[in-house]
């Protein structure tokens, strides 16, 4: 086979993020001749990553094209496929937005950075729309519910959001000592707000099991409180969450339900260990703190001309679904994926048609195809799914209308406001940030005090 | 005309309701030869409504026959219409149920009183599905919405909600300086939850009047703070949820959308006047003393047998809708009403077809017919309504399921739980009350602390 499919990255100077998807193109047999537009604001990253990008496919013999740009139409011009990973501001326009937030008493921040995020996610769909229609955009980058939703609402574009947070399971299989090769598991709901619906262990369900892990041995796995970097998928806060709910929470989501785990760095502490979970303000430094090694460590191996970068980014197909998913639709090459796909059908009951869900989907040359499965449970959509999907609303809305009134909203409906003042005192000040000049203008400045 | 219709009232005792239900009977033409069933366990209470039940119909010369029992069986009995405006263990019970959230940190209650209701709901529903099922259940105690959305799902028994806050858009009207014989309204959401999506005066929009007074007048309203009770419905609380909104609240709506108009008295004060509204300590009380003072004047008219009781209760239809709406049913006198009725063929958009909402309804002798209205605004449907569904199905499902987490989460989801411990607290010692006993029993005690 061979293919001149033409893949987009935008935000391609995410050099761990961008190498792994050349790697698995490289090592995708389907997809040799492919060609890759890496597009980026940041020309000294995007230079580092286009070669790194070539080196890769020089190692590892594959026929994949270059080209980098800092020029958004010009990278989408003719694509097949736009990954959209690109994070507004980067890390840093992010963490400013929590500073802010904390300053006015949103502990570890409002997640305003969302709105910025949608604006961008929207002008590329509206790129696409205009440069590239038949192309699928991939949306990679957060907030993928709300971002997909509000893209595939506002335009006619092809969007499909993938996240590997569903890979959650798998961590559930190994503190349990089961054979992953043995456990299937289906996930469904909103993305990163997703539930175990099905766990089997060589067929077996194999919940007991887990309720047996919890009965005898969770305790002494939370007292270890030894691991590397942190567990939040096997952490008291997702088992309570399992116990409030009824089926496990996986991947992201034990990170993000339930107020009540995140008042503060004690709370977080009990509920996820000593770091407080990867969103306390230690777990995230540790976070930031690793993504800025990995970098280096690329940057290195780069800049060395005698290494490999193969000695990094190994020759094997990774985790990430994207490319085998690009080959499945472009080879026709039926296989079932974790997928952010609209709720037509009503593949997760009882939420709108034109609302972004995540569930298992079947792709191939025709599309793809969302699996019918049962309802979610009933403690899970009263719990958890209806205020996620109504906070969704708030925000996808917002960024439609551009009416101020829905940020408000947004704001008061979390649990941490505790009066009006504090809303409005915090958007305000948002708004006037000379980074947030476009959302300014566009939600008119109205209303704000 | 002459019907031998047999209307049951249940908690009858209730002298002042009872009584303008009787009345109403009493100058119905189509409903003469109605008997009532009077039926309360407070026998002293049932006594006096009994005898000012007769002498209602003596001086008004209707033909109708009355009984009197404590026996709720006996009551139900051949029922055609059974009205439920009981409220288990009166005003005390609600009153001891807030002291105790307000102890857990619940500013004026947590609501909790609403479960002792339903449980009495349902008990009430069970018995007419048994004993009178093709009576129509006319509910007019609170929950409404909650009560009548259980009861609609656990029997098969025909529902009605009625409640008379959709004439709030009367208030308006009245301040406004407009006659009201001119004035149209209509109001749609679920009970206590409603929106004014249609206000006309001589057939215009009648909004920009309002929008007029709210320019020029509101201020100088607001600052008169002089009204005999409260004027919750052109609060500045109202106002404000309009602008916030898009539509005025209707009714009850304006008392408690919101929950930053509710903080403390303070905030009430700001946005309800001195008093701090109808449901501050002080506009509770106030209530409270005023129904007192209502049922000693009735006492007293009873008891002197030279007075007349149609001083009190004028011999003319008054405003409740319960008693036209029994004509309609029975006389097939086709006419429009404000109803609470299962959500089929969604009358109001985007909520479960087995809510029971509030709108417009046709009703003849062939039943109620739901009337067809655009969707409400997403900014009204976003802001509050997904919020309160949340909340009634919380609280329908705990009490159809008897697990006590939704319980728990009924109280995380209100603003003023702080951590998971208060929620917790609060839910342990108020189902030790042994007025709860019948309660705990069905959430089996589990889970609490």
């Amino acid at each position: 086979m061979d293919s001149s499919v033409k893949i987009t990255i935008i935000g391609a100077g995410s050099a761990q993020f961008s190498a792994e998807i050349i790697r698995d193109l490289c090592v995708s047999p389907g997809l040799q001749g492919s060609h890759v537009a890496l597009m980026d604001i940041h020309e000294q990253r995007l230079e580092m990553v286009y070669r790194l990008a070539r080196r890769l496919a020089a190692e590892i013999g594959a026929e994949i094209g270059f080209s980098k740009t800092t020029n958004r139409e010009a990278a989408l011009r003719g694509a097949d496929f736009v990954i959209n990973t690109a994070q507004t501001g980067g890390h840093g326009w992010t963490e400013a937005q929590r500073v802010l937030a904390e300053k006015h008493g949103y502990y570890r921040g409002a997640r305003l950075h969302d709105f910025p995020q949608m604006a961008l996610f929207l002008e590329v769909a509206r790129d696409v729309e205009r440069l590239c229609p038949h192309a699928w955009l991939i949306q990679s980058a957060n907030p993928v519910f709300e971002g997909c939703t509000l893209m595939h609402r506002e335009t006619k574009v092809k969007v499909l959001g993938l996240c590997h947070g569903h890979y959650g399971y798998l961590q559930i299989a190994r503190v349990l000592g089961l054979d992953p090769e043995f456990v299937t598991a289906e996930t469904k709901g909103f993305n990163h707000w997703i539930w175990l619906t099905d766990f089997r262990y060589k067929g077996e369900d194999a919940y007991p099991l887990l309720d047996e892990w919890i009965d005898k041995h969770a305790e002494a796995y939370w007292a270890q409180d030894n691991f590397e970097f942190h567990d939040t998928q096997m952490s008291r806060a997702a088992i309570d969450q399992y116990k409030l709910y009824g089926l496990m929470p996986i991947g992201d989501t034990p990170r993000f339900a339930g107020w009540w785990y995140h008042t503060d760095l004690a709370a977080k502490q009990r509920w996820y260990g000593s770091l407080g979970g990867f969103d306390s303000e230690r777990g995230w430094q540790r976070y930031l703190h690793k993504m800025e090694g990995n970098v280096r460590q690329i940057e290195r191996a780069v800049t060395d001309e005698a290494g490999r970068v193969t000695d990094i980014f190994r020759p094997v197909q990774g985790r990430e679904q994207i490319v085998p998913i690009i080959d499945s639709l472009v080879n026709d090459n039926e296989c079932c994926y974790q997928v952010n796909i609209p709720n037509e059908g009503q593949l997760v009951q009882g939420f709108p048609d034109d609302l972004v869900i995540e569930c298992k989907g079947v792709v191939s040359a025709a599309g793809i195809r969302g699996a019918a499965s049962p309802p979610l449970p009933d403690k899970v959509v009263i719990g958890e799914m209806i205020p996620r999907w109504r906070r969704a609303e708030c925000a996808v809305t917002a960024m439609r209308s551009g009416d101020p009134d829905y940020l408000l909203h947004y704001l008061l409906h979390d649990q941490r406001t505790r009066s009006r003042g504090q809303a409005e005192g915090l958007l305000a000040e948002w708004l006037q940030d000379p980074r947030n000049a476009q959302l300014a203008a566009w939600f008119g400045g109205a209303k704000q005090q």
